[in-house]
């Protein structure tokens, strides 16, 4: 029997998180539909938006209500609720308003700094911004009581639990596997061809990649994929909202964009319709999120058995496009590796990479080891050695990646985490669920989805990203089982 | 120089037109894209924005406001706005919270019963949310002032200025000479062939009818047209909305409703975007909108010199399906005369009198000459009278629009306000624009758009409908221009 203050507290939380879909909506629409000329409207509807859900979000009936739960005895599911309340409203509320909206002007500066910055690979441009967002992340990490460790605090708002320390020790061990093991693959003389990708037309992979994400479980009954710049996935459980885009000489972009989405979207529409707007409707965290969405799109829609039921309807949509290609250039072309200064070009393969090296500087400078000045030359020293390329510029460097100019320092790392807990996950599946591969060889993906349902979807953000992993797994997130995946994967393709 | 309070009020004005301008896109999202299975959450959502927006609108600092600024002298735009503020306020605030609570609760329940009613064709079944519906809506008008012409209170929301006998005056005057038209029309021996409207791919449709609108001078920067099951026009000038509908066997239906929709989309995106939010950015009323759609429908879209430009173009997209179709056929075709008991299915002509039918039988309705429970027998009996034919069943007759379910009443008569206003207008830009038909004829519609933009749009509410008609058409409304302008059209093509 919930008590009425629980039911206030709850009803306040849904209240806010209701408007934030809205919020979400009108993000979703801004990158599909709005027309050009539109975007200083939206601008100012986003603004009120905002302030509106500050205001439900920071209602000063919370503060109350929250203290007179937090001294009475709960469920355990209230008890997550009311915790996770508790650390939002402390975060909304501990930072001064003219904080807020003095960062609010710098994303927008920093953005538009950053756009002409890489436009002219000319870091200078972008520097003053990056050291204002640096020490405002320094700023925001102390109103929320880590004035030591900063970089752990941004940390812990993309993956719950996870520390610096952590994610060091992780990325450590898998750097000393993983290196070589690129390397090997590179050295191979095999070579994934990719010149028959031309001329794949854009109604038919549209048609394919829906029969394909409906087959992986996506409920278009509650959401929808549409055409943008970029994939991504939004809204929640209630609707959520894909996009992909095409290209006619890259139908494996627009395919395993997708599937990566599907991956999101499925996590989404498996979180619990009922408890949307508390924590237990809520995925966990980036690392999380993006664990789901690398095991749809790399352990499975990568693997074998998908390919088996799906190649010959990939070549019934493209008879003509396909033709002389045998099923093995196709698989090594799905699963081609090469070194890409682009993180978000690259196979799943050396991303991690990419991910190591952005960690690495990212912990030197919030440790002030590195001053932003010095970034440019960091940057393409520690590539050199991690991602093993050095960036002809600083465009395809050190201003590649959007995150920096809107203040998202310790989002990074979830990628790789990501990786590496999708990974897991995978190794667990395979042992809970015999033969599942056979069942994607038959296109039937169902077990695979209902296990991530019972086992990941269904928590909401009852456990932090590592005690999830634990208890799903029974150990400790480890690099371990991503290097086994990588090796089984690609050693017979590049090596065998 | 505007006065600190005036300013004032027109940043609230703008706040709750921005957040209404979501609920608006909101609206178009739901009719647009909204997943099949999502209908609750975006329930939850209007709803919460429906009462943020309330409570902007009526913020309690805006009556010592206006109560300032009214007692100010200040200049005629200013009066402009100060005035419409008061209005809409006072109806936002006059109403007690109940009431509006209680009449949303009544249009959801009114419009669940009227769809289940129209299914059954069983009136029995809507008439008791009908009457309620009547009930609430003369008690809104006493609560806004109007205790003993509630009707007036419903023409005025949609019409400002207008009244019951105003439109009585003009309708009477247009009956007299319609149902003789009409009449003579339909017992003329010929009749459009419409047989040949079979197989008109509907990507060909699509961009045929991007290219019209774009050419009658729809700005597809900031705005766009998507498919819904009813074509509408939602947004504003910053942001305009278009949907429309496809069919492979009917593609003048899809023509027609999108340049009827743009004829809406034009006025909106004349509106002065640096006036949005106050009334000076708005649009007049429901038969001024009316009239700018029915004049870029019917008067340009249906005429001869439009399709004098336009023939050429859409025998191209369709060249089989137009095959042995001579211009007199399509011609024909596209001013097809036939009685049909249902009213949106109607063509220009015999349109008016079902609108004539409507407010007649909402005059006694808010009479008290006629009860809710003979409405089903008074629309069959004034249905053949001035329609000219008894509709087989309520479905087809009293069921069959949507409007009454939402307590819409005063709606129904500025269609054909619409109508007339648009003929006036369109004699007048005939007058002040030598040639304006060679233009069409050449493709050119900008000097008809730039008279409209001059003459109506920029005006925004400062006239009332009929301050508005007079002050540009140097006349009173009057029903004698609808009546010249079919003559001209039907006649030579009927009864030449």
């Amino acid at each position: 029997m919930m008590s009425p203050s629980y039911q206030s507290l709850v009803k306040k939380l849904q209240r806010a998180n209701t408007l934030g879909s809205v919020i979400g909506l009108m993000g979703w629409d801004e990158q599909v539909n709005l027309p050009s000329g539109s975007g200083k409207r939206r601008a100012e509807q986003m603004a009120i938006l905002a302030e509106l859900y500050h205001n439900l979000a920071t209602d000063a009936s919370i503060e109350p209500l929250l203290q007179e739960l937090e001294a009475t005895e709960l469920t355990s599911d209230e008890q997550v609720v009311v915790r996770h309340a508790r650390k939002e409203y402390d975060r909304l509320t501990k930072l001064p308003a003219a904080f807020v909206t003095e960062k609010a002007v710098l994303e927008s500066q920093a953005y538009h700094a950053w756009a002409e910055a890489r436009e002219k690979s000319d870091f200078t441009h972008f520097a003053p911004y990056l050291e204002k967002q640096l020490k405002m992340a320094n700023e925001e990490a102390a109103f929320l009581g880590y004035q030591q460790n900063a970089y752990d605090y941004h940390i812990d708002r993309h993956d719950p639990g996870m520390t610096s320390a952590a994610i060091e020790g992780l990325f450590s061990e898998l750097k000393k596997d993983l290196i070589p093991l690129v390397r090997q693959i590179l050295d191979s003389p095999i070579k994934a061809r990719i010149d028959f990708f031309k001329g794949f037309p854009v109604e038919s992979q549209e048609s394919f990649l829906k029969e394909v994400t409906t087959r992986l479980g996506f409920d278009y009954t509650r959401g929808r994929i549409d055409v943008a710049l970029h994939p991504f996935c939004a809204g929640d459980a209630a609707d959520t909202r894909m996009t992909t885009r095409f290209h006619e000489d890259n139908p494996l972009d627009s395919l395993f964009s997708s599937v990566h989405e599907t991956g999101h979207g499925l996590y989404e529409q498996g979180l619990l319709v009922e408890a949307l707007g508390t924590a237990l409707g809520e995925a966990v965290g980036m690392g999380i999120h993006e664990s789901q969405s690398r095991l749809w799109e790399n352990q499975v829609a990568r693997g074998k058995a998908f390919w088996k039921y799906h190649e010959p309807k990939l070549r019934e949509s493209f008879p003509s496009q396909l033709e002389g290609v045998t099923s093995d250039d196709l698989y090594l072309a799905i699963n081609a590796v090469t070194l890409n200064p682009i993180r978000v070009d690259s196979d799943e393969v050396t991303y991690n990479l990419h991910i190591i090296l952005r960690f690495e500087l990212e912990k030197r400078l919030f440790s002030q080891e590195l001053k932003v000045a010095d970034l440019p030359n960091a940057w393409k020293e520690l590539s050199k050695e991690i991602v093993g390329l050095t960036p002809e510029k600083d465009a395809e460097g050190v201003l590649q990646d959007v995150h920096w100019s809107g203040g998202a320092f310790g989002y990074f790392p979830s990628y790789c985490l990501g990786n590496m807990i999708g990974a897991q996950l995978w190794y667990t599946a395979l042992e809970a669920l015999p033969n599942l591969e056979s069942d994607f060889a038959q296109g039937d993906f169902s077990r695979l989805l209902k296990w991530l349902r019972s086992n990941i979807h269904c928590h909401g953000k009852r456990y932090d990203t590592g005690e999830l992993v634990k208890k799903v797994t029974g150990a400790e997130i480890s690099p371990a089982y991503l290097i086994r995946y990588l090796k089984e994967r690609y050693l017979p393709l590049y090596c065998g």
